[in-house]
């Protein structure tokens, strides 16, 4: 059985922790608002607090996306700690309670963008954003889907807070634990997709990534980030490379149903441009695409790709500064959906694309 | 009684010419595209064809809109005409039966918007809009409503070509005749909206303009642009200018609900830029605010401003090239509604907007 690809437009929105180009991402206020733009899927990264809480949040440290370093109450609750063996210094998920968690506010982490709502947002739980969903597909007559993600699932499991049976508990409370509930649960570690796969119908997507790109376009796998963080743990020697060729993604197809790919496994870009300060998309042109969306339909996975963004330094030369003009490029190469932080654009895109096929 | 302001939020989103920043303007595709993306109105500018059907187009002069001049068998159409005073050429609407209209396509006239969908899109027929409205309005489970102008009245009666019955009888038809049918009708020149007054209860606003902005920021009320073209005829010598004082604005009360101000007239821009080859209000910075929105508030009148436009050109340098914050600092303003050309980034700024306001 498909999952449940009929009840939205092809290719589907993802709203990337909400409209997250416009307010303090994974918050309620963002998902709403990522609806009203037209957002099919509203999209949570899931970490676990110390009372066994899934909550939304980027990260299991809150420093850049909470008010909690102005919390003078919980100035002792900073400390070193190690994500999938690099070094972070913060504030963790799990060294707080739900309670304590809700006097936190939410902030804008991109410095570029508005931050005149920064501390006025809460951190919802998962069951809180399933209730908006359910909500908002009543007051909106169509359906709102989900897309959380399981955030570092072997650190969690190795603090004993793991997420995957928290997260088929949730949704089978919601009774969208079926295989044709609105759902793709995604992650970036094998494991815990196989985990899942054991315990629950719904539909399962791989994240793949890159660890960088060169200057001419060549995609770099280096741990950490080049490997799937439960690999390194099992002492697995492949990278994300090895996920995406055609061996690959029949492994994949044997416990997911699509691949959630980084924009530059699809379409990579090189550059010219030497001496650039900082690191701006716009100095470089695009590659001709990878066949790896031809690979991954013929294997029978959906395709989904992210990020897409709407500022001028994130969009390579080719599109002209017109984000439109990205969306319009992955949908002609065939991807299923986009992740977006900007829904309203990515939705707009859609409608052109769908114009443009009427031909 | 009021106009219909309880069925939309505030302010309201009036999605000009449809979704015109994407797509052909004036098309069925555009107001579709604008409905999803949230428009509240759909705003056709309305001219009369030879056999006195309404259509939507933004000129009488079917040139820059339409692949008219590349049809060889309406070569012989094309000619001079004096347009308010104003020397055109091309081919006119009313030099076309609606069925030879009908064999036209739609293009973008705005040279740095998306060209790939021109020749695609028909010209459509206000009876068609309101359908469309209505028909979305049931699919949304939401009232789509209409704001359509009286364009060139007086040109259009010296034709023999009448706007205002035609458009009052339309309206009827569809049974949006009454006070509280979620319609606006617009139009420069104040006899236009008088004769409407005497046989329609709908709502109407009064547009005003000013001719340009100097470098300082100050507004210029020339003519013809300047003032009403029925003034002009009827030898009335006050501008533009004089519709704006208190006086102007309680005139105006006497037959209008609301004004629909060219963005200027609340906030204007000066530059200290010379020599700059294009206009480019990305050169400009903004002044203070007029009091025309308090004016015409305690006058009991709406306030509705356009045009509101995403390119980068268009904005001036406060609002760092972020469409956003124009609409903000509208809202701000207290306006009650705006005309715009993206109204996905309208009703994402609206909702913005609201957040704010929440505090």
């Amino acid at each position: 059985m498909k999952p449940q690809t009929q009840l939205f437009p092809h290719p589907i929105v993802i709203a990337h922790r909400g409209a997250s180009g416009y307010l303090p991402d994974h918050t309620l206020e963002a998902y709403a608002l990522a609806i009203e733009q037209g957002a099919d899927y509203i999209e949570p990264d899931l970490v676990t607090t110390k009372d066994g809480h899934l909550i939304a949040r980027h990260e299991p440290n809150l420093i850049a996306t909470t008010n909690v370093a102005g919390r003078p109450e919980f100035a002792d609750r900073m400390r070193k700690a190690k994500i999938d063996g690099v070094d972070e210094e913060g504030f963790f998920a799990s060294d707080f309670t739900l309670a304590e968690i809700k006097t936190l506010s939410a902030v804008q982490q991109f410095a570029e963008r508005d931050q005149s709502l920064n501390g006025r947002f809460k951190v919802p739980t998962f069951t809180e954003i399933i209730d908006l969903a359910k909500r908002k597909s009543y007051e909106k007559h169509r359906t709102i889907g989900l897309y959380p993600e399981t955030k570092h699932p072997t650190y969690h499991r190795m603090l004993g807070l793991a997420l995957e049976d928290r997260l088929i508990a949730a949704l089978k409370a919601a009774a969208w634990h079926r295989r044709d509930a609105p759902i793709f649960i995604q992650s970036f570690e094998p494991s815990s997709l196989r985990y899942l796969r054991e315990r629950s119908q719904v539909a399962r997507v791989q994240l793949v990534m890159a660890s960088g790109v060169s200057a001419d376009g060549a995609l770099e796998f280096n741990p950490p980030n080049g490997r799937p963080y439960d690999w390194t743990v099992s002492g697995e020697a492949r990278t994300f490379r090895d996920l995406v060729t055609p061996q690959g993604l029949a492994e994949i197809k044997t416990y997911a149903d699509g691949v959630g790919l980084w924009k530059p496994l699809i379409v990579s870009s090189s550059t010219q441009a030497s001496g650039v300060a900082a690191y701006n998309e716009a100095n470089r042109t695009l590659l001709p695409p990878s066949q790896l969306i031809d690979d991954a339909h013929r294997t029978g996975l959906l395709v989904h790709a992210w990020t897409f963004r709407n500022e001028q330094h994130r969009l390579a030369a080719d599109y002209k500064g017109n984000p439109v003009n990205e969306y319009l490029k992955f949908f002609q190469l065939g991807v299923d959906g986009v992740f977006s932080d900007f829904a309203d654009t990515a939705v707009t895109a859609r409608a052109i694309y769908q114009l443009q096929q009427d031909k």
